[in-house]
């Protein structure tokens, strides 16, 4: 085995994600003034980032052989999505590339198989699941249990691979399709949720972390529209989330940002989900907070000391602006949108729109929480965005 | 006469700006979140904004035929420095091209002699300056009048182009070596300064315009040291530079940032310096205002809805990193700058060190003045930038 490399100074350091979206596009923004050299693994030199930054490769990081290439040209590997090959990126590591978070973490976190097992074993509270062997185990499950949710384990996003299912035809045709394309799949209860919150951890690599305050996410479909900053909760609530998320970060060893989404079922709060990259969730950093979840994950993963994760704003809300159809622009409409709310930052993200696709976000800070939800719905309604909920 | 050009929409108009140094950077920044397409014409592959941005030329803006091949694949050209060949855009615009401001208001703002005179005309207060035609005359001023501010008309900028002379000889010595590359300086009586602030306006091509709190700038050696938002003097005084600003930015007919200087001496506000473009003493409004000086100028130069420039924080101090030596990079420092204030933003500009050379700056938010300029004191000192005044 190689010694894993080492990071050069700050300035010679070149950080490669992997991935070419909005997220890329947002770590971009941050890296300008901070003189970070960033890399992008694109798809598409039509990709998001690609658009706005002179540094990208295209290539798959389904590949071995791109990821490899990839890995030549910078110092330090990090990710902007889990559409990753697991098996590659221990490769990688194997011969000596520095992946921040590292192979192990990221491929614990982005499988929800795994990810489940390592936090149940940290005796962390998560949602009761099975894995269905069979599509007839899954008919049966639906058929004993009720409703459930079925989720494929690796490469669902934004409410994609995820279905709530009371038909148990239906949860066998589901899970054979999975399995036919050599998936996994998990099914859990559908709960009757009071809430859903996320919490932002950044960790360094020797475990020094900051969290920023629980936000309350509002799906549609299982697709978030909307992020209260900070969520509506007392402060007990709001400690036990913190607390459960710090412990997720330091079960799965994240390096970077660590999203940890939760339920709130029955007065119990569980850990639904974790993302180890930035997030949706944390949008709203960008504009209201000291430190934008894109700045501190970049000096996360040059273990730079982290920087301030409060809000700025007593009341910070983001909404996404989700395209209705194809002849919808949100590009077009920016003056119109700025012409609703002069103080609203509309974020656009250069992608074209299609129905159900995030395009961009609009971000608010208030004094006042319901005026803040009332700004975010007017500017994301002259955008030709879909209706945030109120 | 061909007709002027007018904008396409927003979304496939493309905004050409002449220049490449780190206000271009800046504006890449806060054109990545708005989708606003930018094109760069930058002296040199390496220039701050060719290291962030994928999309520039490289040419002089003293050259017609490098601005002519320039403006061929933008919709709109702005501006981020004045050494320009004003002759050239004249002529760009007589062939149609869309220039925001206009060849008439960014040639007079350029030269100061021009500028001088526009505002006087107006009845705006300047400080009483003359026009030496010869060396012998030049030092027959110091000789009778004192100690005179010598400043070329076109092309300085951060104190260099200006001079403080006590010896009559030395004007003559200046003045020749100015009329011997074919240029022309003013003179002025040396004021004793109670204060320097400086205003931003932002006008749209209708007149519509908004205005940045007025900040105090503090120098050294004419280069601008240290930003302070909001100035602190009294409302009347605000209302007034406020006021001279918007007349100034009507009387040049200035579109974009206007930045306007102002000198306090002996209780008179005069107009000191203008600027057609992004400013240094707007960079505290990146990370202290809700719009900055950089979204706004792109908003304006597009004809789209300006954006409140209100301040986000009671205090907002800004300080500039001026390099000692090419042996101290603050590139290497951002770690050790960073643990000194996990609030604080430092901004690098992609720059080599040079003695006296402004590779950044940092701002910091705060509830408290001193406080706030303690730590951006500090901030700087760990960077190993020269000693910010306290």
């Amino acid at each position: 085995m190689t010694l894993l490399s080492t990071l050069p100074p700050m300035r010679d350091s070149i950080v490669g994600v992997v991935g070419g979206g909005q997220l890329a596009r947002m770590l971009h923004q941050e890296a300008v003034p901070s003189t970070i050299d960033v890399c992008y693994l694109v798809d598409d030199a039509e990709d998001p980032v690609a658009q706005v930054s002179p540094s990208w490769m295209v290539g798959s990081a389904l590949s071995l052989d791109d990821l490899r290439r990839f890995a030549d040209t910078v110092d330090v590997v990090t990710f902007e999505h889990e559409v990753v090959s697991l098996d590659a990126l221990f490769e990688l590591e194997w011969d000596g590339v520095l992946l921040r978070p590292g192979a192990a973490a990221f491929a614990t976190v982005a499988d929800k198989q795994r990810m489940r097992g390592a936090l149940a074993g940290a005796g962390l509270p998560v949602p009761p699941s099975r894995i269905p062997g069979s599509p007839e185990e899954a008919a049966d499950i639906v058929d004993r249990d009720g409703v459930q949710v079925l989720k494929v384990a690796h490469g669902g996003y934004d409410g994609r691979g995820t279905h709530v299912v009371a038909d148990p035809e239906r949860a066998a045709h589901l899970l054979a399709m999975v399995q036919g394309s050599g998936g996994v799949a998990l099914m859990e209860p559908f709960l009757d949720l009071e809430l859903e919150l996320a919490v932002l951890v950044v960790r360094r690599p020797g475990g020094e972390v900051v969290i920023y305050d629980p936000v309350r996410t509002i799906q549609v479909d299982g697709q978030c529209r909307r992020i209260d900053a900070p969520a509506p909760v007392d402060a007990v609530t709001a400690s036990t989330a913190r607390d459960l998320a710090q412990r997720a970060a330091e079960t799965v060893d994240a390096v970077g940002v660590l999203a940890v989404e939760l339920f709130v079922a029955d007065g119990e709060m569980m850990i639904n989900e974790l993302a180890a990259r930035p997030h949706n969730s944390g949008h709203h950093t960008l504009d209201g907070a000291v430190t934008s979840q894109f700045s501190n994950h970049l000096r996360a993963v040059l273990d730079l000391p982290l920087g301030d994760p409060s809000l700025t704003s007593p009341v910070v809300v983001t909404a996404n602006v989700i395209a209705r159809d194809v002849h919808v622009d949100p590009r077009d409409r920016v003056g119109a949108a700025l012409d609703v709310d002069r103080s609203a930052r509309v974020h656009l993200y250069g992608k074209t729109p299609r129905p159900d696709r995030k395009v961009g976000h609009v971000t608010v800070c208030d004094d006042d929480h319901d005026r803040a939800v009332e700004r975010v719905r007017r500017v994301v309604e002259a955008l030709g965005g879909q209706e945030v909920p109120a």
